[in-house]
């Protein structure tokens, strides 16, 4: 696998993502890595990388900022780390890109120039949720396209299934449509429209709400971009706002002298908190690899964190490389013409 | 002060509500309580109900059930309980109407026999988040109008402000408009209407995301509808999650071993674990009175959960008795005129 690593627009030093480099290639000698930023910062910073022949550095002059507009700044910054990395895919130089910086500029780069899956009109990118009896719910779409209409609501579906299938061989996985409790009328024209046509999926389930999400009971999760966006953002704050909760409740003066006391026996009682803070902190993480694909468009683009550290990037590799060895993009346009012409 | 309790509407048998009645009547000899149901029912399951002097019971055929379409179930069953209450409020017979029924039905009913506020389009319900560092974040709306347009958002903030200040005696607290993050460009046409629009309020923070209900950083988080609607159960479920994940994790076999372990010295741990376990339940949950008002009709019409309890119902008369003495409709009318014409 040939991976461009896009290094400098994130919001961490350039470094960082370096050393992630430097630590993947250890266990990874069969990956060719292309670096892609200011090659003199990179040679400065790291004499030692032109000693390794699977590391190659390609220059970028611009980098596209967080804060700035994604179609002006694609087209006003033209040999940006995201334009070279995406162009790279296009000319097949690399297999996947990857990048840490602005989601909205590596998304229309990518429409621009790779184009989108055969039947797909715009890409979705989605999110996967954790549930109490374990397993995984993705809810898409996260924020690629907030004013969704119904089409693409359908084919976040459809993207999801294969996403869904080829990540957790599941091949049919079950559909809902986020809408609003049955107390209210059920949701706007526009979603009424949406549930007509996603009933030709074969796993379509109808409409669902938040504790499905969670509870197991459906796979998917399609939405516009506007909500998926603020359901997640809401989420990843309550599970801060909680951890911080159960800090504070666990940490009181009045525990703490509970917890001295109780440390005079021989058992660790402060261990076992850790212990047990450590396992539930992890059990309310979504399951997150790194960096998640753009979905719909005809080339592998990872976007990873802003703030990426050298773990999230060796994730976000190893990450790649599965979806890679899994035929990522045969299998999106593949399955994207089957279960589109089913309908 | 006068209460009608539609006491059929909600998922519980009415006698669950009328024992909250009965409890509620000790503590307040100077209320009325209006029941409104079946009053055949009622008198035989409750034949001491006649010696309340400050009982009276409404005779109502009919009830709207969940899952029945408002505005067809009002105009068809014109002699429900929803109906009735209302009415009786319109003809000030009563002044606070209460209902854990379908909460469209009692919208619909309330916006066709109340009317609205000067000024006011639509109406808007909202819901109180809790904060890392104490205090309450307002999210209005939580679903009653799911296709805001951007007066209704901009009408959703006044509401919001006259609405916070009345509970929690902050004249000008700040708010926010829910959008997306700085990496996509800010929401819709639409969104960046209603901030322009909204720029005219004095406290208007700008754009806000999840992070900012928990943090404390805004007081009313203004959203359509149906975004409001979808956070709110994705945190009701996401609540539950959490309390699962945590009994979970606290009560594998390993760790039961470990604290009957514990449990063998003098310090009773189970009753530690229960204690804490409160608190943190207690903290996370949103603060919630039993009930909430319809903010925009004029009108205190105060909806409770489809499955209120005795106990909600004890805490929405109270939570109806402080609204009722800060003089609720004259505040919601005055201030609504005067946050209006400011603009």
């Amino acid at each position: 696998m040939r991976i461009g690593i896009d290094i400098e627009s994130g919001e961490r030093p350039f470094q960082e993502l370096i050393r992630g480099v430097f630590k993947s290639i250890q266990n990874n000698s069969d990956i060719q890595y292309i670096i892609i930023g200011n090659s003199k910062k990179i040679k400065n910073s790291f004499p030692e990388i032109e000693n390794f022949k699977n590391i190659e550095i390609i220059h970028a002059d611009e980098i596209i900022y967080m804060h700035e507009k994604p179609v002006y700044a694609i087209h006003k910054k033209k040999n940006c780390t995201v334009n070279i990395g995406i162009k790279l895919i296009k000319k097949n130089l690399i297999d996947v890109f990857f990048s840490p910086g602005n989601t909205g500029a590596t998304v229309v780069s990518s429409v621009l120039n790779l184009g989108m899956i055969d039947g797909i009109k715009k890409p979705a990118m989605g999110t996967f949720f954790p549930r109490i009896g374990g397993g995984e719910t993705l809810i898409i779409d996260i924020g690629v396209n907030p004013e969704a209409k119904v089409e693409n609501l359908y084919h976040n579906a459809i993207l999801g299934i294969i996403y869904y299938n080829l990540i957790w061989e599941k091949s049919n996985p079950s559909v809902g449509l986020l809408n609003m409790g049955g107390e209210f009328e059920k949701g706007s024209l526009l979603l009424k429209k949406a549930f007509t046509v996603m009933s030709n999926i074969p796993n379509f389930i109808g409409n669902v709400e938040g504790y499905n999400v969670f509870n197991g009971s459906v796979d998917i999760v399609v939405c516009d971009g506007f909500t998926g966006n603020s359901i997640l953002k809401i989420a990843e704050a309550m599970k801060k706002f909680f951890i911080d909760t159960l800090k504070n409740v666990f940490s009181d003066n009045k525990t703490k002298s509970k917890i001295r006391n109780m440390m005079s026996y021989s058992f660790s009682l402060f261990g076992f908190y850790n212990e047990k803070k450590k396992v539930l902190t992890d059990k309310i993480l979504p399951k997150y690899f790194g960096a998640a694909p753009v979905l719909g468009i005809k080339g592998l683009v990872m976007v990873g964190h802003g703030a990426c550290t050298a773990i999230e990037l060796i994730n976000a590799i190893e990450f790649s490389k599965i979806l890679f060895k899994k035929n990522y993009i045969d299998e999106m346009k593949n399955n994207a013409k089957k279960l589109l012409k089913k309908d």
